[in-house]
């Protein structure tokens, strides 16, 4: 067996339509060469089962991130890496992150692209429905998205390619 | 990098001290060798964590095992191992793991050490604080262990040495 190697967690935010499904999902098997194995945490397949019953008001928006910060702690534990793609949109969810990954490798990555950028991308129909259906808690909406105040890496995927995202979140999250 | 290899999950089920955690300790690092990543998902962690908020009423145990089988897909989605150790005393939830996981290599391991060898042990003074402070919910005292009525691998734990047991386990669910 080749040596152990640290797992390191990679924790995509952002709005709806800011790449971070694409981002993880590309990040994943390279995540996985380099640290031995990693497990995709997609904020959407979360919603559909470990979280299905959880709604978007806060209250359930921080139930939903200390599950996923809770199921990341206990891939870490077993020496695999994560890759979360969660919108987590509130700073206090980040700091819950934080406090429950103490200890392990855990990188942020904030994609910045403007509301505007992610309204006209909308990949999941998910502005368009809020224009026909709202107002409800659609974050950049109708539910804040708080910019970040602890360090975190910053990538305007409304201006770089996948490609030039990929190489500057591995660059910042794993050096070695 | 090597080929890629099947994940598989094992799912340890049986009475509180009948050795779930014990025998999936041992069994997590083999199955990570064989498959190249594997995940421990332990009752008693998922109790202190991403289940932290729920009793042990019907209702609370049907839902920490079904987000334990949520976790389980997430992680063999990523193609990462799963060893499972919860009690898991109700068929339906063993019924609902196999519809959770359909689809992938899952084996399900009863550990069948009697009510008295496992009060015996004890190891984590459940029995004697039901003996105290009961009753409540513990399973095979207040909450009953329904035996399986699908295939499962029997493995009476009271008898068998923890050796004997990886070696039944494996052969069993690692045929490969």
């Amino acid at each position: 067996m080749p040596a152990a190697k640290t797992p390191a967690c990679i924790w995509l935010m952002g709005l709806p339509g800011a790449g971070k499904t694409t981002l993880a999902r590309a990040l994943k098997p390279i995540l996985a060469e380099r640290t031995g194995a990693a497990v995709l945490l997609d904020g959407d397949e979360l919603r559909s089962g470990l979280c299905s019953g959880l709604g978007f008001e806060k209250e359930d928006r921080l139930e939903n991130i200390r599950r996923c910060s809770e199921v990341a702690k206990l891939v870490l534990n077993s020496d695999c890496s994560v890759v979360a793609s969660c919108i987590t949109p509130y700073n206090m969810q980040r700091e819950l992150i934080r406090n429950t990954l103490a200890g392990f490798n855990i990188s942020f990555v904030y994609l910045s692209a403007s509301l505007e950028v992610c309204e006209q991308r909308d990949p999941k129909g998910l502005y368009r429905k809020f224009r026909e259906q709202g107002p409800y808690p659609l974050t950049g909406k109708g539910d804040p998205f708080e910019l970040p105040t602890q360090p975190v890496l910053t990538i305007d995927t409304g201006n770089l390619s996948i490609e030039q995202s990929i190489d500057a979140i591995l660059e910042y999250c794993l050096p070695f």
